[in-house]
């Protein structure tokens, strides 16, 4: 019979990749957490209408997409703003503002598959919704820069290239350039290092302006434009200036940024993106119909996960994770079937203490049995025979044995643990 | 504009009930923990092929399935074990056994939506692989049990009811029916409570058998099946004799299972199934190629969320943890503007210290600043003015307050949370 595999670009975690996630999952929480985010889920399948909504149609060919028995077009997430504004402009009576919310998931897209990007992967999400005020994309920004700080990653390693697109529209108003020609000048920024010169001087001056102009402009860091500097001021004053910097050649393509975008960058020479965001205040309007500002970010968890495996001070702080995530406390050794029953009973009580517990479920040798403890990496062996309910308790790294009740098992482990 | 909406039978989990779920969740993984099993994850997207292998050509129109980009039939997964039996197969030569995995995540079903079932749930996968010896399934019967338990259920909340598949072998060869009918035979015991009396008697009687001799054999508990009886033996060993009882009326509609079944009920009105499970040692063969052992168990989100919220022992568990879920550990109150720089270092040095801070990104009066710290729940304030680096740091609920240098703040709100 044909051997079943899972699809392209579709990832199985087995125990080992799993735990890895894990650490990934438990430090986003964690510093989001320690930013005052609550967390909140959206369903895995939408209208295919709402991303329409909010990316035109261009976005469909990404999707997993499909009608279902309801004859509904539906596709399967591929980002978590639209929902995220649906439900926030549905309710927002109901919160006090800033709603400063996260989100953890698997999110999908219909693209080729490829060193960190898969099909489906997972996303943090965090967004500050119902606040003009700048103060939250410094604050989120810091979220941003914590989340690698959190992870082990240091100067040198990463930096956050910060930049605003009503700085360019400045821009534009001094080079005379018609305001609707803002997009396509921000397409022409977008590609900036990968188009060829001449082709980017051609465009522009088309527009009325020139590559000259627009690279004095990155150069003098947008000539002090305002926000961006209170920008940089309030993340100083946290003590983060060494992760920042402005960069006005990122725009980020997404059209629907409105204001401040920044973006996380691995300073490898991969130079990989790691996380994205910016400020995007229509968006509520656009699929809830609220007037609403809000300002997010969101990184995936499939180049941080390779960029923490490159990174040895990130890493030993993921390996040290790994293994204080210990499987067994505790492994009840049976010497005697006739005492299976009894064995059984202490099993229970330290599971019921909180203890992970762990024992054979056939007649293995003794020897065995001490081995399989080892092997699950438990730190105490409960040895359980004739002389029941007198026990002994072997700490298993320190090779010490004790005589005692079973009754009193649990109380000694756990007193053990807090020394 | 037409407002969009999620999906029927999909649901938006705001940060309350987002909260619930993660309570759930939260008990779901320690109760695993503690009986020694590691987590894995599949993918959400799977070969329609799959399910098919497993379920036959039935299961298709239950599924949210499409055609892929790439022509490859596709289905959004309906349950675990597929996937986990092709994971476990793949690789089995890496684990010991027996494997203990557990996991949880969204399964999808396109069924009409009613209440405790939707068409995006969230179900908890525990299986033992590897492992025939039936200490196994009394095993993962017991942290059926506990997970019931350690949500806050007791005595009287709920039953798990043991059935053997194998029991009603013995009792069709005592009764000479032809092996080959067993699979109709079990199809009429699952349908007994729903079917009319004479439909169950005529079918039961074109098999050879009766339902007197049916009642019979379920009344005396499969007349002492011995592997029925060592279940028991087990689970009593553990002290969990009160919340179990032989029901061999129990077959569980699913055609893969080969052994023990079980079903945990709500003993309420409802008599909801809350979890069910049971042994499917061909399951690895037909997916996978690779005879292995295995018994499992999975209960949905849906119905013990209801469940819990009905029954008050369970209910204050779930009320106390979420209490326990504050949001703010300090707010940090800004009397002077002038100040905030400074204010903001003592934000990030607060967070950096592990707690939660929450703090104005507006310039608000001091009294809305304490206002928003209660709202937020915040147990310390801590007041920068124009005296810094001298803060006076607020214990909020014992309402005392003292002074002291910014410096000292993060390791004195540490050691009161310790006190």
């Amino acid at each position: 019979m044909e051997k079943l595999q899972s699809l392209p670009g579709f990832r199985d975690f087995y125990p080992d990749t799993c735990a890895v996630r894990n650490y990934v999952f438990a430090r986003w929480r964690d510093v989001a957490r320690r930013y005052g985010f609550t967390e909140y889920e959206i369903p895995v399948l939408e209208p295919t209408d709402l991303y329409r909504r909010k990316s035109g149609d261009e976005i469909v060919k990404q999707l997993f997409h499909f009608t279902d028995g309801g004859d509904r077009g539906v596709a399967m997430r591929p980002e978590t703003t639209p929902s995220l504004a649906r439900m926030a402009t549905a309710r927002q009576r109901d919160y006090r503002k800033p709603m400063k919310w996260f989100q953890i998931g698997a999110c999908f897209r219909y693209e080729k598959p490829q060193k960190g990007r898969g099909r489906e992967f997972y996303q943090f999400n965090c967004d500050i919704l119902g606040e003009q005020n700048s103060a939250a994309d410094a604050d989120l920004i810091a979220l941003a820069i914590d989340v690698m700080l959190t992870l082990g990653f240091r100067t040198g390693h990463f930096r956050v290239r910060l930049s605003d697109r009503n700085a360019w529209s400045g821009f534009l108003v001094a080079q005379n350039v018609n305001e609707e020609c803002t997009p396509a000048f921000l397409q022409i920024i977008d590609k900036l290092e990968r188009e060829k010169e001449e082709l980017t001087s051609a465009k522009l001056a088309e527009l009325g302006t020139s590559l000259e102009a627009v690279r004095t402009f990155i150069a003098t860091k947008g000539a002090g434009y305002e926000p961006l500097e209170a920008l940089v001021a309030s993340l100083s004053a946290r003590g983060l200036s060494d992760y920042i910097e402005i960069d006005l050649s990122i725009v980020r393509g997404l059209a629907y940024y409105t204001g401040t975008v920044f973006e996380v960058f691995d300073c490898g020479k991969g130079m990989r993106a790691v996380a994205g965001g910016g400020r995007y205040d229509n968006l509520c309007q656009l699929i809830g119909g609220v007037d609403m500002a809000a300002v997010g970010f969101a990184m995936g968890d499939m180049v941080i996960t390779d960029l923490i495996k490159e990174t040895p001070h990130a890493n030993d702080r993921l390996l040290h994770w790994l293994a204080a995530q210990k499987r067994a406390d505790v492994f009840v050794v049976i010497t005697s079937e006739a005492r299976r029953s009894e064995a059984l009973a202490v099993v229970q009580s330290l599971r019921d203490a909180g203890l992970a517990v762990e024992f054979s479920y056939t007649a293995d040798k003794v020897g065995k049995q001490f081995q399989t403890a080892e092997i699950l990496g438990a730190s105490h062996a409960v040895i359980i025979g004739d002389e029941f309910p007198q026990v002994k308790l072997k700490d298993l790294a320190a090779r010490t044995e004790r005589e005692m009740q079973a009754s009193s098992l649990a109380k000694v482990i756990l007193q053990q643990a807090v020394e």
